[in-house]
């Protein structure tokens, strides 16, 4: 039994589960650390000693559960892990956390193994990478482009196969860019979803904890773990019921995509290879629709020009005014030019940023997602040397909106231009859209190919969407509600989603109500009756119920694999004197037999 | 028949359901205005033929089921009614707005009669009603005293009597302070509830349309008519289901009151009628425990000291840079000290702010309502001269917190000190709270006596609740379920409401299951069950049938006076062979018998 070559959550829980340890996988991945040789990689890596003692420790309690067991992360080094310094990528700044952030922590507890802390651009400003004291992290797919920033080596690290997954941050697009760049997934949650105690501020109010994995669905399952408010995070909030939700791509689904020419790419392969993957999600059944984005480009040069950077030189005021040495030349120039902003415009980009909110809002009314590409293109390390400040900019064209507008995004990978630079694709959704996100996502990752990082293995099938989400309960339709008959619409309309064909236990047996079926439980000489299982909402079985005249109702319906969901029953009163049509198995048969005569 | 002396909505409705006419209620509105005589209520007065055309309209047209059919009411000048200038009380800001304000349309588009535009603090800015060039109107119950502000004509036109209903405008308290100080009932909706397009910006981003009534009842009526977003208003949010219904006071609502010692008062009787007040509350049932709000005391300070008096500046720069003159001096003060202002500073306010609605999410997971003292007394026209600046400032002591802190708000009267000064309660509760607010606050009221405004009509008993909310389905508990029974608190922890005995149709066996009560529907030989009636969640009613065993579940059930609430049934195969006990009439009954067998 060996190692897996790509630390997915999959076949890291295969290797454990066929009695690998975790041992074993710190070991590889130490081994990958020192071939991969990147002095700029990590700015404090846990010693391999101690890294091989956290893998000791889990491997003699086993996984007892824990759904990232023995996974190997890196985490970018504006966020606190204890025991290993804090730095910002600036080591004026450096400081000892007394604890773990919560995402650390929660992913500690889930069994991950800790690498180290990995570079960024200073105080997660900038989205190349290369504003570091500490050089700039190799790109792990194209070693003359720029890794992406500002979380480049928790990119770098997933995407040379060191790491399973790492955390990021993501103000400006500093989970995504760096995705693009490394052909890997990249998770920008909702604001709020996951907590920012401990996270070194750049933007405050906008910083996100975001996933960099190889799949979507290790992207998912790893925000599954990190997301969830702490009581002490003012920046907290409280997701609806319902968004760990993993729909699978609904055919149908409305897909926004920029009026012609309001996009701008560095190459005409980067165009080309952003119409292939719409055409892929158009295949995948999405129905791809027009929309203006213009406002979305507006507010996102705000980030940069407004209120937001004061918000960066607010954090680092101290250091500014009285250690402005210890700072990245570029870092500095950039912060402080928000010293001397006037709060009087401060409200003009609040008030616009309020208006592109609504104007989102009003775009996800009409939309599922909105696909762009990630960035225009991505440049070599020269061409960014050539124009530091212009090029970084240009990286966040479709970035920098997201956060402003209190949305939801994923980067994933979508192709290689022909000089090997690859390209990127970031789906784009409402705040707590993450699930949405990652259904479609995970397909148009599997779509594109193009492979796990720099690690050649396929990019694997898309996850079967849960039977059932934790918010919805199973319900057996029997009649004119199945899949395409008059009364569906009533389904979708509530939520439902069709999960399978299905059959009741022998011990049913079916009226002809008057154009409307009904089932009744029998003491003897029962049927088997078809029908449908959906999966439907919980909170809308109720409003559902109360469109349903009497005698149907809602109860137990026993199926023939023994499962027994929610379904249409009706009172033996009421069936009493009504045709029996049991002998057909089903409304289906029932309605196809009368049409026949 | 005479015209109402109080224009409350109940006694309009029953003045127009007995054959009144609109057109008399307007002719009394207008008489009212003549013998009020205040030159400084109306900045502009819809000219009397004008009202009288407008209601001899509604009187051709009849109620049509309009809620405010009739309606006198008067808009503060801050917000637009098309046809009428909006001035803002700053003469050199008047236009003439092209539509209503949505808020206005609606009331229009429900039948009221709008008597004029409304005296304020100029450009809102301001509690205690004196900072406007066209004069301070008159205090409806305290001549010698401060009408309070903002939104003082507003306030003074319906504790007068003159307007059943008023709209102001609060940020910092100008929904509330005048609503107080006038001894009627001020309701400050949750941000974004109301639209704001069209109402001049204070504080843009903090600013909320109000509603001044006589009673509880009618502020709420008043506000289920203008809440709701439009598409194009920036600042408006959706607002989760549910949040009309209007709840009773409930037994064991916990009611937090400041830590002893946190409270100032300008007299002992404004500490005594405050105490007064909790006591009623204590007596309705509440629960009162104490909590810190000195968090909430800071973060009020930095409303006029931080970044939002900018925004307040960024609203007016251009009349504070070009016509600085145009502003009255102590509104210019105010407004001028917001220019220099920078945004690194401001975002430690935004920070704070955050902070703060932490704090206040905290407060209310543990805690239903925070019971305020509206402010620490109300004011002499003589001692808010004496010192303009602070003894406003000292008016928003209880105020100032509530918008940064994304909260709702109700004023109500809590009766008069023994020099005449009336005093009040303010209610805060969650964003969307409403109706929890409304509930308690009837009752409030109307245990505090103390009148109408200035009309001395007593308060009206608090209205009953609806039988059943818009997001509630009745349905029928016939066993365990019942109140007191061992499986009741499973239908309160669902969120469900006992709203009243029941019997069914004689058309239903109930059987003793082995322990638990099975109702059958048969053709013949039916007998009448017992059972309670409860309002459920709608969203409730799935979680809670998937806790509900076979051979039970959730059918219609035909009740002896002809409602058909869904409720408990059994499937008639699991009914068969068990103990009949219809002749018991009910579960509670045969229970009744077991135990005395």
């Amino acid at each position: 039994m060996t190692v897996p070559p790509a630390f997915t959550l999959d076949a890291l829980a295969a290797f454990h589960a066929a009695g690998g340890s975790p041992a074993e996988v710190a070991e590889a991945a130490l081994a990958r650390i020192a071939a991969w040789a990147d002095p700029a990689l990590f700015i404090t890596a846990v010693p391999p000693e101690a890294v091989r003692a956290r893998a000791a420790a889990l491997a003699a309690e086993g996984p007892r559960g824990r759904p990232l067991y023995g996974v190997p992360f890196v985490v970018k080094d504006n966020i606190d892990a204890a025991g290993l310094p804090t730095t910002a990528a600036c080591p004026d700044h450096a400081y000892q956390p007394a604890a773990d952030s919560p995402a650390v922590a929660r992913l500690l507890a889930a069994g991950a193994v800790l690498l180290g802390k990995t570079n960024l651009d200073q105080f997660a400003t900038g989205l190349n990478g290369t504003r570091s004291p500490h050089g700039t992290p190799r790109n792990a797919v194209a070693a003359a482009c720029i890794p992406g920033g500002s979380s480049s080596g928790s990119a770098t690290a997933v995407g040379a196969g060191i790491a399973g997954f790492s955390l990021g941050t993501d103000t400006a697009g500093s989970g995504r860019v760096p995705a693009m760049a490394n052909n890997i997934v990249g998770l920008k949650p909702s604001l709020g979803l996951v907590p920012t105690e401990g996270v070194v501020p750049a933007c405050r109010s906008l910083d996100c904890v975001s996933v960099f994995a190889l799949t979507v669905a290790d992207a998912a399952a790893v925000l599954a773990v990190i997301a969830g408010p702490t009581p002490t995070d003012r920046y907290a909030r409280a997701a609806p019921a319902g968004w760990r939700a993993a729909p699978a791509p609904q055919p149908g689904w409305r897909l926004a995509v920029p009026l012609d020419g309001q996009l701008i790419f560095d190459s005409p392969d980067d165009a080309a290879l952003y119409e292939a993957a719409l055409a892929r999600a158009a295949a995948l059944g999405g129905r791809i629709a027009r929309v203006d984005i213009a406002p979305f480009l507006a507010i996102a040069r705000r980030l940069y020009d407004g209120a937001w950077v004061a918000e960066r030189s607010a954090a680092l005021r101290g250091m500014l005014t009285e250690k402005p040495d210890s700072l990245h030349p570029i870092t500095r120039g950039i912060l402080a030019a928000g010293l001397p902003l006037l709060t009087i415009d401060a409200w003009e980009d609040f008030h616009a940023a309020a208006e592109a909110r609504r104007l989102a809002r009003v775009l996800f009314a009409g939309a599922d997602l909105l696909l762009l590409p990630t960035a225009p293109g991505l440049p070599s390390l020269a061409e960014l040397a050539a124009a530091p400040v212009a090029a970084n900019s240009r990286l966040g064209t479709y970035t920098n909106f997201v956060n402003i507008c209190d949305l939801a995004a994923l980067a994933i990978p979508s192709g290689y231009r022909r000089d090997g630079r690859p390209v990127g694709l970031t789906l784009v959704g409402p705040a707590f859209a993450e699930a949405r996100l990652a259904g479609l996502g995970a397909a148009l990752h599997a779509a594109a190919g193009g492979g796990l990082g720099a690690l050649g293995a396929a990019v694997p099938p898309p996850p079967a969407p849960p039977a059932l989400a934790a918010d919805e309960l199973p319900l057996l339709a029997i009649g004119a509600h199945m899949s395409g008959l008059p009364l569906n619409p009533q389904m979708l309309r509530h939520g439902g989603r069709f999960l399978a064909e299905a059959a009741t236990a022998p011990a049913y047996r079916l009226h002809d109500l008057g154009g409307r079926p009904g089932l009744v439980r029998v003491a003897a000489g029962g049927v088997a009756v078809a029908g449908e299982v959906w999966a439907f909402p919980a909170a809308a079985i109720g409003p559902f119920l109360a469109e349903i005249p009497p005698p149907l109702g809602f109860g137990r319906v026993e199926l023939a694999d023994g499962n027994a969901p929610l379904g249409f029953l009706c009172e033996a009163a009421g069936a009493a004197g009504t045709p029996d049509i049991s002998a057909t198995g089903g409304w289906r048969a029932y309605l196809a037999m009368k049409d026949n005569t």
